[in-house]
């Protein structure tokens, strides 16, 4: 992307005809198409001036917030770049060394970790209609902490990952698509083939498959989910996706076959997640703090895990799509056959001819994750990033 | 406050009689009245430059460690809230994670984590009579290396909660205080109840109530502290706030009775702590490790707070108040009844009514840590906010 | 060191003969005397200009990501006080709260965590023939990525001690002797001893001591290494060190000594490691997971230590040095007898004499992690320290 192109995705926020609202992406489905539009264009814009040595330091010091509920390595690392990027400082809360057990409300603690406070990242992807409520209570609390003049300002809140969605990564999904594809309207019409795929694990959350079918839905792709029957996905996703695919010209089908899935598809996302009726009885489990009936049903999920072995993104699979040569996508780790595992979601030789690909699908998230906090906290990020192209303040000696 | 209001609360630290002297605020009453109140005009302003988006980054790089022997959240965010606001980084020393267990001294970890440290913050707070003996030592270990050159600066070294005192907390609630009543003079005569409450946990440090103590009767207050028989305070703060109340023309008072407490109180400060004598044998038994005396202890402690669960604020109480109208404070998180837990130190309908002043009193701690550090460190606070509030470098891209 | 000082040791560093290649300095043997020499000198300018006030934050913004596979106190915080120096955030991987074990690749993590990272510090010396290994496998990693262009960057790769080597303490190590003895021409036919000491500790890593023979034997020092029969190091090590020696114009010897060692040396580096054979099958039952044989071991290994425990730096044998007078190395925590052990690996009045030298040693790290970071990341590390004098932004407020 030269100085021009750079200008020309400026230009391109500006006249996004709903000029994007403040606010947070919680759900990408809440959020109109512009908006997402313009996290992509900010993203781009950042990634460019990143790799073009200009500063994009859009705070003086700040804090922004992780809250992580579950393990990360990509994710715990793209938000801290973004963080860094912009000028934040990240602050961990760990809930083991917090005295948040000690009976202290969501809405308190949200204003208490608060004050001084641009972000919130939070990861909550444990516990089904857990993850997506959490965020929502604290971006209330934000609210009226905000509106009574508590906080001096209402900082983001950044979804890393709910039981419903995972933004940060589908739209990371969704630009490493529009790089690969030329644009966003050159994706109409492009086969998209999200399918379960085996893996020897247990408890994968569902966020992205379906934040994957609820977002690609709105770009005029056709969309295909496939499953072994038994792993649905909280159903109003699904009806989500297939309002998105006829509001957008798209197609939105569910299916049982992996190998229907994949002819044709100029896309494809083999990935692994649990039952739906298996993660609702975990969550109950969890709850109760039942190790016994846990690992019961880990054991239980395994096995039945096991019966679909034969879904595997390999060679034979991949020779069925456009020109045997789909994009193949990943949010990683995969779990490669003969690697991580004996047997897993994908193939040692096709995970290793897209490696570096997906290694550059994962590169966006940072930049995403950048381009959500300025989106949020800023009233016009065109400008400030104009202004950010014109000062060109060198974020390193030279 | 206005600009106008900055600069009056810049010129009165200018005028403070006595210079503040560079050192640290490890306990309150051992600094001078003059210099409390340097750090609460330091505080204000670096509060109105935050919300007025002005940079109060006075360094440029430098770390600010920290150091928790005990859970935190509030203080915790507001310690790294109060490094980014300055320019700092900060660097937690986790002691499982490092070979301090291996035979190392005090001294020798206090300059090892130095080097290129500007501030150091504490919190040790679990064993009576050994918290600010630990920082008095860092202190000292400070002062020999910046003596001889091995350090090129002397940290500063904030206590964020020892055995005795809490100086973030009170000098936040001091300021709290100031901004409710508008001035510190018109806190002279105001009546202030300390009063323990009824919580279901168990082994909550002394300092809050001490430190309160110790430094509102300061101020021309008639501060009145209140607790069942047993629930003992270390007697040298009480002495030391019966001198302080004497010398300020206010008093102090101690008494057993809650309710004769906050007979016309301005304010009520009700708060769960532990008997110093159960402290004293926890801290032997925490020594000595012994995990099944400490249990006993903790259910007969258990047992005898149980006998006061009507050391509870509630609206009879509170009807005892200046007009029914005290102002309630908390330093967080209170056990809420029927809300953290089934009977608590305070009712929910009175906690509902005093939630966002109660926030705000937490509000000022990052400013108040931010304020301790300016003043340990540099020669003239006026000075340097003097020029920041000339230079108003903004702290975010507009 | 005077502003003319600084501007000499830039002018040196202009000099040298080779310009300093950038490259990760994993093992000091692998890189040429004038590039450590480059080091040392961007080393003392940098510590310079920290003292005068002068900030040389070369990035704005950027992660320094950490990864300790080891416990560390002093060199965690040099890292992160480097990391401050320079204007890097630090992001530390813990693997425990990462994906890392579900399966994923070196390779992948390397590149994952680095999308806008400027330096990799680890930490990896519990697995003999691993350490080094992972951090070459980490550098391959990033050179191929960086290569495809999938990172924008190549990060720094710094070793913060590993199986094999120490860089980063002995090249601090070194600046201590430049500064001590004014020179790095004075240490010419200066005597080392680099001996084992007793410690009642087990498992301690063989890196110090290969590091320091490996290093100071590339500066015509007369280094003797002295261990009881069976403390051997990894062979490798000690051919390095003869062939360095032979080329300096210095010498190499090996014996059972301490005495013998310690008679007329100019300077000592007593300190304790495990047996390499022990280390060997230490190695093989923690990737067993074997902690019966482990305990087993490690009785059978402080057994044998307990045969040595004359191996102390005692007043007696620094007596044997050059004028009772030889410089005491170590890069702490040092186990001193009747202070953190009964019986250790100096005595306490031998240590207590040599306390803020060993104190001053230490100082160096931070300086010397943010010159190999500024040797890695900077073509003209003269031109850029050049320009941090002349500019002299300041570093704090004043």
């Amino acid at each position: 992307m030269s100085k021009q192109k750079i200008e020309s995705a400026i230009a391109k926020l500006r006249e996004l005809s709903s000029t994007p609202v403040k606010g947070d992406c919680l759900l990408t489905w809440e959020r109109s198409t512009e908006e997402l539009q313009a996290v992509l264009l900010v993203a781009e814009v950042l990634g460019e001036l990143w790799r073009n040595g200009t500063s994009a330091r859009v705070f003086d010091g700040g804090l922004a917030v992780s809250i992580f509920r579950d393990q990360s390595t990509r994710t715990r690392f793209s938000y801290a770049s973004a963080a860094s990027l912009l000028g934040l400082d990240v602050q961990e809360l760990d809930e083991k060394k917090s005295q948040i057990a000690h009976g202290e409300t969501v809405r308190e603690t949200a204003t208490m970790i608060s004050f001084l406070t641009e972000a919130i990242g939070i990861r909550d992807d444990m516990f089904l209609g857990e993850g997506h409520k959490y965020m929502a209570e604290v971006a209330s609390a934000l609210d009226e902490s905000f509106a009574e003049g508590v906080l001096p300002q209402r900082p983001a809140v950044i979804n890393l990952q709910c039981d419903l969605d995972h933004p940060t990564q589908t739209l990371s999904d969704l630009l490493h698509l529009k790089r690969s594809f030329g644009s966003l309207d050159a994706l109409r019409g492009k086969k998209l083939a999200m399918t379960w795929a085996y893996s020897p694990s247990y408890g994968k959350p569902l966020s992205v498959p379906q934040g994957v079918i609820g977002l690609m839905t709105r770009f005029g792709m056709d969309v295909v989910l496939a499953h072994p029957p038994g792993y649905d996905l909280v159903p109003e996703t699904l009806e989500t996706a297939g309002t998105f695919a006829r509001e957008s010209g798209g197609s939105f089908t569910h299916g049982h076959d992996m190998a229907e899935a994949f002819r044709d598809a100029d896309i494809v996302y083999p990935k692994s997640w649990a039952p739906l009726n298996v993660m609702e009885q975990r969550t109950q489990l969890l709850k109760d703090g039942d190790a016994t009936k846990l690992d019961a049903l880990e054991q239980q999920c395994l096995a039945q895990n096991a019966k679909h072995k034969n879904w595997e993104c390999n060679r034979k699979l991949m020779s069925l799509t456009r020109a045997g040569k789909a994009l193949y996508m990943h949010c990683l780790p995969a779990d490669i056959t003969d690697v991580s595992c004996e047997s897993g979601e994908v193939a040692a030789d096709v995970f290793d001819r897209a490696r570096l690909t997906t290694y550059r699908q994962a590169g966006h998230k940072p930049f995403i994750i950048a381009a959500m906090i300025m989106l949020s906290r800023f009233d016009s990020p065109s400008t400030v990033l104009t202004r950010l192209v014109e000062n060109d303040a060198r974020r390193y000696a030279e």
